[in-house]
């Protein structure tokens, strides 16, 4: 007997349908003799439908009162699928983020998740009852609902099988686990097992869009094994693989990670601008010059690359930001030339930021070395480079994204 | 200054160009001065959609669970609204039922008010904060969401106004008031500026389909002056009808009502069927066995006729149901004609109730003589009579039904 919360997507609950098929999911654990938490989106297309009633009542809204519009399209999963359990005979109720209560902070629209009572669901799941929560909406201190923003609803399912103390959070999504790389990119990639929360986190930042990176994050906080796999399985199937798991990617910690590769995958980033400031005076307080206006013209800066200056007096400082935020970006630079006080500016629009991802890499030395010679042997000129303890990212032009990408996997023996 | 309720209905918040309309008739009620709480329903289709998934999900299916699905229809209208207001620069906030609390019985899909705390919603009016309500649901004992059953943001408002002792609730509907009897009948039927609220619960208990029953109960119970007006109005244009009212009807205390009318209106209902029982011993008792079973059948009986037996041992009863129902109904009484003990059963399908009604006909004598001889004069048999204090019912056959109703409203001289 296991405590479990599944998690299903839009897509997953798109139609009463699909609705029935989760629920066979659900009813195959239940039968199992599992305690089970449901954690459910809105259906697919409904909340997009909400977010442009709310932009067409004023492009300009209250959060507050989007978060009441739009955490309705759960709150009508949740009913509709306890309805559906029920009729299959399985004992299960639907809880509102208001009810159980899922409290969060006052940030009305991306509001992060403080504390969740979850001693009233585990009563209720001791006695038998599936509860089915409305993911993506909590409480706020004003007593009122708020949401997480996009996506939240993975995060919801890692907090609540982190307040229920569940031994499993398995989120089901249109893809059977996490790949070495994107396999409509390289034909080889394969099913990872089992992926470190530290790499998962690396993976899912990097572009890798399995998982959203709060809920990572909550999850090895909060130590949550988060199991990914397919909602288009077939329910009945007997649960067989590893581990008497299905196919799938286990997100664990890396103590449960026997046989750890040193390089684990290899994630990229497309959409993304460089933009590099040259001859900026190498003295404290430069970096804020540059960042602290970019920050509160809502850019996200990215990777930034500032290295130790030859003379000591100037230097180069590099980061990247969206795509889409490059004119604008280019602009607060410009902008602020006197205050920087910089030589040039100059910027690079088609980049892709490729990335080594491995737990063992902190305990091999010479893994960026052979990143390195094998983008060099084949003529992919590195335009940046950063580094942190389990990753190595390089900035380079987008055409060759695609071979580097395949290049790396195939370097570290990760074709399939 | 005033404190008012203004509820608008599903087509009155049918997309976002109507709520900017129903937003224009709130800023100009806040820009006279008055204190405002509005009370929506979903936008019109919404509910039927709602229902029908949970219809699709199972044909039985636990009614607290289609009131957390159904529900989520006045909680979009009431996010979108608040947004609209806050665009045209009134400060407003939605409120669910749960958060007031409107608290109902635990009767899910069909709940009954039972306390609203109205201090909260007060508070904020003075503060000069609009309340913007979702209609229909509450909060049951069991911390779930509830909803009042169909038509119920009309009780909702009215008991919202008697929470927060508003001064007029302003029910903004698709007709400009209450008229003296339905005008598509008869062209001469004239908007009525004030109707008791007996007379009212009258004339919506019997086919008069502006207001629920319920809301007019409650509006007679805790003395809300409730105020039917078009929403189709021109927000803009100035209140100078009677009181400063635009066109429509204000339902009251009759001791507001100056110049009353003997008879304020003639109301029908059509749909009905007639079932006479022949021969039944008139001894305690039988009226039982004969509505207890339609009872438990939940078969809405109406008008009941029961003569004095003219020997003392066999007496007559008739009654009506609706005529959806006419066919079991007949089935159920042939199915007890042991226990009850009669000699035939006769049903009539083709039949109308019409009923005029006038708070005024207490004190006058004769109302009732000159309603069966302006029939007789026009050749319409009266099937069955009823009255009670304010109403004479007769059951006539169908095709007489526009006669009977254009005769009995100019015999009484409500022609405009």
């Amino acid at each position: 007997m296991a405590r479990l919360v599944l998690k299903f997507g839009g897509t997953s609950v798109a139609d009463l349908d699909r609705i029935r098929n989760v629920a066979r999911h659900v009813k195959r654990e239940v039968d199992a003799g599992h305690e089970v938490a449901v954690v459910v989106s809105a259906m697919a297309g409904e909340t997009n439908k909400l977010v442009e009633l709310c932009r067409q009542a004023a492009p300009m809204h209250d959060a507050r009162e989007y978060d009441a519009v739009v955490a309705s399209g759960e709150q009508v999963t949740s009913g509709l699928l306890s309805i559906v359990l029920q009729e299959m005979g399985v004992n299960a109720r639907s809880w509102q983020g208001w009810q159980i209560a899922l409290h969060t902070d006052g940030a009305h629209g991306a509001a992060r998740i403080a504390e969740i009572d979850g001693e009233r669901l585990i009563e209720r799941l001791q006695q038998g009852q599936v509860a089915v929560v409305a993911g993506f909406q909590g409480l706020a201190p004003d007593n009122r609902i708020s949401t997480l923003g996009r996506g939240g609803s993975d995060t919801s399912a890692v907090a609540i099988a982190a307040a229920i103390r569940a031994d499993r959070c398995d989120i089901y999504t249109d893809v059977d686990g996490v790949y070495t790389t994107d396999p409509r990119i390289v034909h080889s990639a394969r099913r990872l097992n089992r992926v470190a929360f530290e790499e998962m986190l690396e993976m899912a930042s990097l572009g890798a869009k399995v998982l959203q990176v709060r809920s990572v994050e909550m999850a090895m906080v909060h130590g949550v094994r988060t199991f990914v796999r397919s909602s288009f399985d077939d329910p009945d199937a007997p649960q067989t693989g590893e581990g008497n798991l299905p196919p799938g990617t286990l997100i664990c910690d890396e103590d449960e990670i026997v046989e750890q590769q040193v390089v684990t995958g290899i994630a990229f980033s497309k959409d993304e601008a460089q933009i590099s400031i040259r001859d900026v005076a190498d003295k404290p307080g430069v970096a804020h010059a540059v960042f602290g206006p970019l920050a509160d013209a809502h850019i996200n800066v990215d990777m930034i690359v500032q290295n130790i200056s030859p003379d000591g007096n100037k230097t180069d400082i590099t980061f990247t930001v969206p795509e889409s935020d490059y004119d604008r970006a280019m602009k607060v630079i410009e902008n602020r030339r006197e205050e920087i006080g910089f030589g040039a500016i100059e910027g690079a629009r088609n980049v892709v930021k490729v990335s080594v991802i491995g737990i063992g890499m902190r305990s091999h030395a010479g893994i960026a070395a052979q990143c390195f010679r094998g983008l060099a042997e084949k003529g992919i000129n590195i335009r940046a480079i950063t580094t942190s303890e389990i990753k190595i990212s390089v900035l380079i032009d987008s055409a060759y994204s695609e071979l580097a990408v395949r290049t790396l996997h195939s370097l570290y023996g990760l074709d399939g």
